[in-house]
């Protein structure tokens, strides 16, 4: 749905969260984009001129001007894109969908690395005991289908990371992080949303995913 | 200028520089409202209602539903009353004023807090060298009187730390973070925008939180 001219493109790993956020908005939008794919850990000559500030993916750039962090991103391409709306209009929901993502981004990703990836038990259980803490909210928080109603939405989007990437990790490192039995509504959340068809198409396959953090999983606990 | 009917409150604390951006938003749209003034290292009953996730101010509570997160707000009031914009009209714009908030949130303030009160000397200096940085990056991109242009926006509220708290923090600590020597045109900007009338009627008196924040760092540094 680019318009003749227009340039879009997406600097990238298949990997991040972060970047399957914006791709599942440009695919909602029915936007054509470029995917320029980096290598995890290196820092290409595109990345640095275009994200000179934190040098992360993803980086945004429509007709050559770069824009970085993916909320910034997601808001951007709603307000240039119109069609099928990320973002409520009514401005009292609209600022609580912005609380809800950036909690999801101040509490629940950081906390779930480390919840995968520390391995001192003690450190580790408190760390899981706050990760239930910030996913019990949302899971109230949960009042329909979608954290967006009956369609998904900006929250939704930003909870990629909970729907697909939690339980990738709570399989590598055999924890109990997200049911059916511990959050019920967000379990059947995370099922519709990743069934859900522009979301299904916006995902990339899990099982070499998997094996990928399985692999850094293990050579974690090897080197304990 | 709040409509007959409307109730508008803010839940804050005057020592605080995320409630003070709050208070710069409200007097630029001329919006009136209450301040509910919170005690610091209480949590008032009012305070847990309005904000149970964080806990924290400012809430912003607009005829009985609330809001937290000072950026989050300030959209919000941007949103709502539509005179004197905060926001660019360009989604372009827009997004450089959103990342260039959260920059200011992810790297400069808690940096700050961290160089007055970490007295370790070599953790210090490396903190204080992170903090230059920072400001090195907002130094760049101040172009014009404000960083909104020729008046001040977004990022100029979201920058009020860095105005007035810094100057405190480092006359308190006897530190040189922000100078007209290592960075000009913020030391420039930091003047015109303390000076604009309406962020002069939103600031709280200078000396009394200058004798608050001595007492706090002698207290630490005599506990040494």
């Amino acid at each position: 749905m680019a318009a003749t001219g227009e340039n879009v493109q997406l600097l990238g790993i298949v990997g991040s969260p972060f970047v399957r956020r914006v791709q599942i908005a440009l695919n909602l939008k029915g936007v054509e984009y470029e995917f320029v794919e980096q290598i995890f850990g290196q820092k290409s000559d595109l990345l640095l001129k275009y994200n000179p500030v934190h040098k992360k993916v993803p980086v945004f750039v429509h007709n050559d001007k770069p824009i970085a962090e993916s909320l910034v991103i997601l808001e951007y391409i709603d307000e240039t894109w119109k069609s099928n709306p990320i973002l409520p209009s009514d401005p009292y929901k609209r600022a609580l969908a912005r609380f809800w993502s950036k909690f999801i981004d101040d509490k629940v990703i950081d906390t779930t690395w480390k919840a995968v990836f520390i391995l001192e038990e003690a450190e580790r259980e408190k760390i899981i005991e706050e990760l239930s803490e910030a996913l019990q909210y949302l899971e109230n928080e949960l009042k329909e289908k979608f954290f967006g109603g009956e369609e998904f939405e900006f929250v939704d989007i930003a909870a990629v990371f909970i729907a697909f990437y939690i339980p990738l990790f709570q399989e590598v490192a055999g924890l109990h992080l997200l049911t059916a039995e511990n959050f019920p509504k967000l379990y059947n959340w995370s099922q519709d949303f990743l069934n859900h068809p522009v979301v299904k198409e916006s995902m990339p396959p899990r099982d070499p995913l998997l094996a990928i953090f399985k692999g850094r999983y293990e050579s974690l606990t090897a080197s304990k």
